[in-house]
């Protein structure tokens, strides 16, 4: 079922923990808060994640949303469960060019075996934030011993 | 229109050279082959490319097909244009864990304002390679004041 | 600019009586609600609107939930254009078999040329309502003089 | 295992008979042909398929792209099992106004549980054919007794 849940400290910090390692602390995004069917993160912007043209790249957005809503996927799954992308979408709202991205994702739908979330982009620009993306993720929860044998 | 059209070599190797900068190089994706509408990249995997359990990171997926199909869209575009993404959506077919990863981006559609590109991705595995990834990007070429005045 | 402004009274009325024709009409999909930047539909679901297993037709939702979406953009762009749906991405959350369904749309962000909205689906069954799709539409708003010409 | 397998002449002939019921037979699309991991069908455009301007609508492109990708699954899962459409991903490349639109759709890969399939859609105008949408369709193949228990 959908409802409201909730997280122990313990999970929670486990989550925060194990969010950012190889791909994701070489692109040096941090966790920022975790609950039931939640997950923030944050990037302080360098001069390596942006493109030809000095915005942020798509793709540093695009793995922020991504990986973010794995991990609010995580905090709805049981505990012995990885999570793989099946697959994202994800709209540039607008140009990103701020010294801080902000990614807030959220489950839309927890399943037993297929969660779907939303993550929603925030770029700060001094005192201001803008929207600059919104993507929808569609996970699948897999047992551990499930993924040893090699998924969906 | 979109009728097969050739495309200069050197405008073929300014693509080419100019595709790898900022993120993309930090990522360490490399140019493989250009033609009018295509696009080919390459990536050597290394250890930082991973996830929490060993697979290639999703996020170096889709960046690796949004980018590509960008440059797929810039061989179809007037060249004082800008290539932006609008929006990708991408299906993850199957776990990526091999060496080398292929990505081919094709035009579908391209068009004065918008530009529709699609993104495979292989996985080479030994002498195998399996499909990993598949992506569709709608993109958009922008002419480079109208960049500067703030895009879409 | 992204501001929130004002629909006349008189352009709301147009946009809800211009809502239902064509295919839309053939649906049966009626207008609800409009304001800047919303628009919201109803379906009185029949018979005619299942699949194989008894359930509401995805068809059926998506097609909903791309009209309102076009619709929330109408009330964003000026007059005299039209709106053309560049692309849309729709998940199912949970099957559909309500007596009615409801589809609230907003844009997330207008712009010159491109609008993006999304699209709520609700399934009414009895007294609760359980959200049965999510979708992200992308727009393009045309002069009525360039879409005899041609689009895109 | 995505090998090329073969399809029975019956389980070819039922889903052709089974395609065309419910909101699909009031569409009025019909099957053309089904073989192991492909369907396509076909559409005799009418006026009621028609939007405000003349073109043919987004939702007959859409909900033709979703029901023949489903088709497609069928044909490469168990002859227990329902398909149901996940999520779906629907570029729109050229407006359509022809006689005749044709939806080809083929698995890109099959699975235990979820199944990827993509929808090309031509538009027939006279002797010339172009191509109008592409989809990408995440299907989740579900046995009879699941589904009866809620699914996903």
């Amino acid at each position: 079922g959908g409802n409201m849940q909730e997280l122990s400290p313990e999970r929670a910090e486990f989550l925060a923990r194990d969010y950012s390692q190889g791909f994701i602390a070489f692109c040096r995004f941090e966790p920022e808060s975790v609950a039931w069917g939640q997950f923030a993160s944050s990037l302080a912007v360098q001069d390596f994640h942006r493109q030809q043209d000095g915005f942020i790249h798509a793709g540093v957005l695009a793995t922020m949303a991504d990986h973010t809503a794995g991990y609010a996927g995580f905090t709805v799954a049981p505990e012995n469960h990885q999570i793989l992308t099946v697959e994202f979408k994800i709209n540039f709202l607008r140009p990103s060019y701020g010294q801080t991205v902000i990614c807030e994702s959220s489950v839309l739908k927890p399943g037993k075996t297929l969660i779907v979330a939303e993550s929603n982009l925030w770029d700060q620009r001094g005192e201001n934030r803008v929207q600059t993306a919104r993507a929808t993720v569609t996970l699948m929860a897999v047992a551990q011993e499930e993924l040893a044998r090699g998924g969906k």
